[in-house]
């Protein structure tokens, strides 16, 4: 029996607990997002992540820069939202403009501040074990979805296909102290099927619709497919080919309504959590 | 044929590069080391660490504190050298008393200072594949050795054997960056020798003696051992059971004289680095 995991239902079950938490709160908590408008991808997950906000009672406002923004009218833009004091989160939607050092960018946000986690401080935390404020939204959402099905990730020989700095390399740490055995690989892994088929738990994250395909896998293997691309057909389609292993795996993340959603709902979560930081 | 790889020797070589920088600097580089009066393997780092500097050129002084100080001590002293201009590069010898939060205290350094790159904005940049100020020198010198050598990374099967902060953790990230596909077990990896038979390159680092035996490994494997420990014999012997292994590798790291050596060499590296950063 493949269990099919439901991102989507737990995502709900999430904006449930959260909103519980915000009907509480005086002030609701406040998410910033900057985006510039030549972005239009971004845009789309823009609107979801306000939505998401709405349903929890969570503020958000949105500030949308021009393609030709300068990086200090960014800069300055972002040192406003860490010094006003009903902001608790501020993100900053990627990519930004070939011109704009998006590192800098990122790292002008006050760590208390950091959504996505992205700040060095926040992923230096992580990396040596230490509870950052906030964790990277996808590989956040990972984990939380492998518990909500009781999986015991200890023990676990983990492969993560992939090494980007919001998916592949964070998803290998966390994997790594729950006690997982991770092998990361990528674009320069000689024998990629050497690792797949003795792996008991694969994350594909690389952007390669219907990459991983039924002989790759070991019947019982968990996957989580992270990819999300839309096809010439119109449809979206994940980096795991979902019929073929599907057919051998003993849970098996759906795109869309897998991790997507679950990745919304982290950010959530760390607004929330940014936003009681200091009076808990 | 197996290679012996001399780290004692590349040491050297290392030092008397940095020697004929130094010479020309008119202010000698300065690195400072804290420690605690209880810490008598420290000791004997500290020693080697001087001698290192004395070599080379670069100034050094110990800071000795008894092993009941205050962290706030510790803070006020490492604030200070943070704003002294004569001191280059700050260095605290763990392990520190029981009743101090060691991380606190090595993020007290100034990042422009973190000797062993141990601060979180140093470790996240490396995380994140930015070149840090400092990278952490156990790591650095593994890689040093191997490029020392002449060994491709790119592509190679690497098993890392412990996954503490500041051996297997980031000496995984560098690999991985260097585009091995990179596998880092630890003391709940299952069926551990799985990973090591089919492994191109292995770096033990878990401070167990003899643990890494010939049966465990293919031919032809390179060996990077991290361990010291001593007998009760007195000898000194790495994680790596020398002799069983040496005659399948192609390429070993003896204890001592291998990693070790290297070490101390990347912390002078270090200290020469941060103290001509903002001149060059």
């Amino acid at each position: 029996m493949t269990i099919i995991a439901d991102g989507k239902l737990l995502a709900e079950k999430i904006y449930s607990n959260i909103k519980a938490k915000v009907d509480k709160l005086d002030r609701k908590p406040m998410l910033a997002v900057i985006i510039t408008n030549d972005n239009e991808a971004g845009k789309i997950y823009v609107r979801n992540k306000q939505r998401a906000c709405e349903k929890t009672g969570i503020q958000s406002k949105t500030i949308e820069f021009d393609a030709d923004v300068s990086e200090n009218t960014l800069i300055n833009k972002i040192q406003d939202l860490n010094n006003d004091k009903n902001v608790d989160a501020i993100l900053v939607q990627l990519p930004l403009p070939n011109h704009i050092d998006s590192e800098k960018i990122l790292n002008a946000i006050s760590p208390d501040k950091d959504a996505d986690g992205f700040h060095y401080i926040n992923a230096g935390k992580m990396f040596i074990g230490q509870m950052p404020k906030t964790i990277a939204c996808t590989p956040k959402g990972i984990i939380r979805l492998l518990d909500e099905y009781k999986i015991q990730i200890s023990g676990l020989n983990a492969v993560v296909i992939g090494r980007s700095n919001i998916v592949g390399k964070p998803i290998s740490q966390l994997l790594l102290q729950r006690n997982a055995t991770v092998t990361t690989c990528h674009s320069k892994t000689k024998n990629l099927e050497y690792y797949t088929k003795n792996a008991d738990l694969i994350v594909c994250a690389i952007g390669k619709p219907k990459f991983l395909t039924g002989n790759m896998v070991k019947d019982g293997v968990i996957i989580i497919d992270v990819g999300i691309t839309r096809l010439d057909t119109g449809k979206l389609s994940g980096d795991v080919d979902f019929e073929s292993v599907a057919s051998k795996a003993s849970l098996i993340t759906p795109v869309p309504g897998g991790v997507g959603p679950m990745t919304v709902a982290m950010l959530i979560q760390n607004t929330l959590d940014l936003s009681i930081q200091y009076s808990e």
